[in-house]
């Protein structure tokens, strides 16, 4: 049997470079004050219909929805945001006195879509949102906390691209524009797309089936449709990031597959060799009016959504090594019944002692043990026999020097600790 | 909109204790020299059937089960041995080196039960499983871990109950004296039971429905059915428990709701006043067989399953804070447009400098900054206004002894970063 097509296991070779990328992702953060939330895996259909919106692919075509047992539509989380905003409305999050309401999540997120590299049906994502400010340094702050998780990993060949969908007012002239540009065209576009021109135009610069139609190349650009206060909130967000000091380029046809964005939009692209097709390895934007739509107050609102897949193929593809310490402190020999026996309780001593602690468990002969200490790359390995234990001593080797000492029992604790610590023993 | 009926919202005050058990018990992990596993969060769901066993009530009755739209039949993971041991199996890693594998796991299960204090339909588990060895040390050291983790965590009313369900031999042994004892009673016993009765004898002992029938009381023991090499097993698992000085209970009716358990088995219960009507903590026990049963060679395993929402009720129960460090080390309070924007490329720099920095982003006066501050605990507070961005000075106020400084704004980062490390500031 094997896990179902689109998913994989994360074996523990690779899951200490998860846990390595996530413990960085959680520093900064805390530096930058954002806190956890965790959201149920699944939410009523509904939630991801009006969060998401009903003419995009994701709920058209990718969604995984059943009925439970009592009836009930529910979906597998296909993205993060409408989730969040979601249990913000349901917890009142709008009337905690500190606002904004600054959230990050680690998420498995779920979409039925074709396999392939970079592209499966679980993948696992880590994002911020923002809720509670209109401030476009809001916007700098979330688009620097996803640059600064890339760059302190070590990631060099980055491409950040942004864009501005507007707000209500700019994007219906806009939407207006686009229909008058295709409408002539309706019959040349794919079948995805002459839906879209009725639902959701924006959509069509988005598609990859009619991404070489003519009539794409002199569509409406949204940014010549922008209004005043548009405008002015895009210029900030553009300044707040040159005075970080944060290299972007302005991409009009950035429009991003989800229906409820508006004014700042932003993806970051690996631009590394080899990376392969699919480039994009974060994207966002603010989605003021998601709120209302889930049931809430009016709440203007930010996030990001990093996929942690790609991040660590984008590490790969830059030969980017995760430092990993996986050396074992000791490895326990133990040679015959008392030794066994007394081995049990120093094994269990040594690791409440906060020192890390292994031992044979397949009943091998002392050679094989030895060499299950270097295959598990031991500092330290203690041997335990029967003059030992007649002695009350341990035999310490230690593996690097090779030097080799005998411990009476009840100071080999503190004197791995010692070693452990980097300080002389304590002989 | 609400999460769906039997989930919650890990809210971010939550999720810092979250985060510190589970930080605890990667720790532990860590001393154990166990290696953390991700598997998928569902699977086809003849794991299950095959895996946990098509008589129990988790298959039976509980899980969620959907067809994803290629028509496979899928199942949300209700628990975490069957996927970790088919994972085992795909991996073929029975053919490492390294022998036993040792594996920890952080998983979201799924049971559709009724929703009550402490059952919930999406729970989060620790588990770990030890797969090659059957060495009675192992199963000493998966309690020892185990609990180790509570008496870290510092829970004191902890029980420990454990049993053998022996050797197939000393199981079917014991499965027919049951047969021979309950049929007498059959049509006194529900309707579960007079299945069970057929399929599964042995958890009729389990049944919370017939718990009273008097045909329980004097019901057979499988500790009077082990044959010698199970009696030895068991006896040095007591021995070794003993020898790390952990206390237990033998309890000849502990048979755990899983088909697939053989030798030991153990629950941790809370015997904290208050602490509610299901007083389990973790359960687990060893399942020499799944491995077969879910197309691997034949390999022995061993593991537990420790609900953390049940953990985090339990440290409550007991009155147990789990330590938070929420002050934030920095807020910078900036008065004007031009410090505004000297604030952005400063509070980036903080946060690249490894502190922790937050700033106003409603608009607020200079008096509800500081407010905002105090809500925020903060450590500092930074002021830049016209005045100090003209000479190039930055105003830190110690919130804790009120002090107040000027220090020139490229020597901010330094200064902080002295103070909060505990030093005398460099100044």
């Amino acid at each position: 049997m094997k896990a179902p097509r689109g998913t994989v296991d994360i074996l523990p070779e690779e899951a200490v470079k998860w846990q390595f990328v996530e413990n960085k992702m959680k520093d900064i953060c805390n530096r930058y004050h954002f806190y956890e939330i965790r959201t149920p895996l699944f939410e009523h259909t509904e939630v991801f219909q009006r969060g998401v919106g009903d003419s995009t692919d994701i709920v058209q075509k990718e969604m995984y929805t059943f009925e439970d047992r009592g009836g009930r539509s529910l979906t597998l989380r296909p993205e993060g945001t409408a989730s969040v905003v979601r249990s913000f409305v349901e917890h009142k999050m709008h009337g905690n006195p500190s606002q904004p309401v600054k959230l990050y999540y680690f998420a498995p997120m779920f979409r039925y879509e074709r396999p392939q590299k970079g592209r499966m049906r679980q993948l696992n994502q880590f994002g911020v949102e923002v809720l509670g400010s209109s401030d476009p340094a809001v916007d700098a702050e979330v688009i620097d906390l996803a640059m600064s998780v890339y760059q302190e990993l070590g990631l060099r060949s980055l491409k950040l691209i942004i864009n501005s969908l507007g707000d209500n007012e700019s994007r219906e002239s806009h939407r207006q524009a686009l229909v008058d540009h295709f409408s002539p065209y309706k019959d040349e576009l794919c079948n995805d797309c002459r839906t879209r021109l009725e639902q959701n135009p924006l959509r069509i610069l988005d598609c990859k089936t009619d991404r070489e139609h003519p009539a794409m190349e002199n569509a409406p650009s949204i940014l010549d449709h922008l209004n005043t206060y548009s405008q002015s909130y895009f210029e900030q967000v553009k300044n707040y990031l040159t005075l970080m000091g944060i290299d972007f380029e302005v991409d009009a046809n950035l429009v991003r597959g989800l229906d409820y964005y508006n004014h700042t939009a932003f993806e970051i692209m690996s631009e590394a060799e080899g990376f392969g097709a699919i480039t994009t390895l974060a994207g966002g934007g603010r989605y003021n009016g998601l709120t209302e739509e889930l049931g809430g107050p009016q709440t203007p609102g930010i996030g990001f959504g990093m996929g942690i897949e790609r991040l660590l193929m984008a590490l790969e593809a830059e030969n980017i090594e995760i430092p990993a310490d996986d050396d074992l402190d000791c490895f326990l020999v133990a040679v015959g019944d008392e030794a066994d026996q007394a081995s049990v309780k120093l094994i269990h001593d040594l690791r409440m002692n906060g020192i890390q602690v292994d031992r044979d468990y397949q009943g091998r002969k002392m050679k094989a043990q030895f060499k299950a200490a270097d295959r598990y790359r031991a500092k330290f390995v203690l041997i335990l026999g029967e003059s030992e234990i007649q002695k009350q001593l341990v035999n310490v080797k230690e593996m690097q020097t090779g030097d080799q000492k005998q411990i009476p029992l009840e100071q080999v604790i503190t004197y791995i600790q010692g070693k452990l610590s980097g300080g002389n023993s304590n002989e």
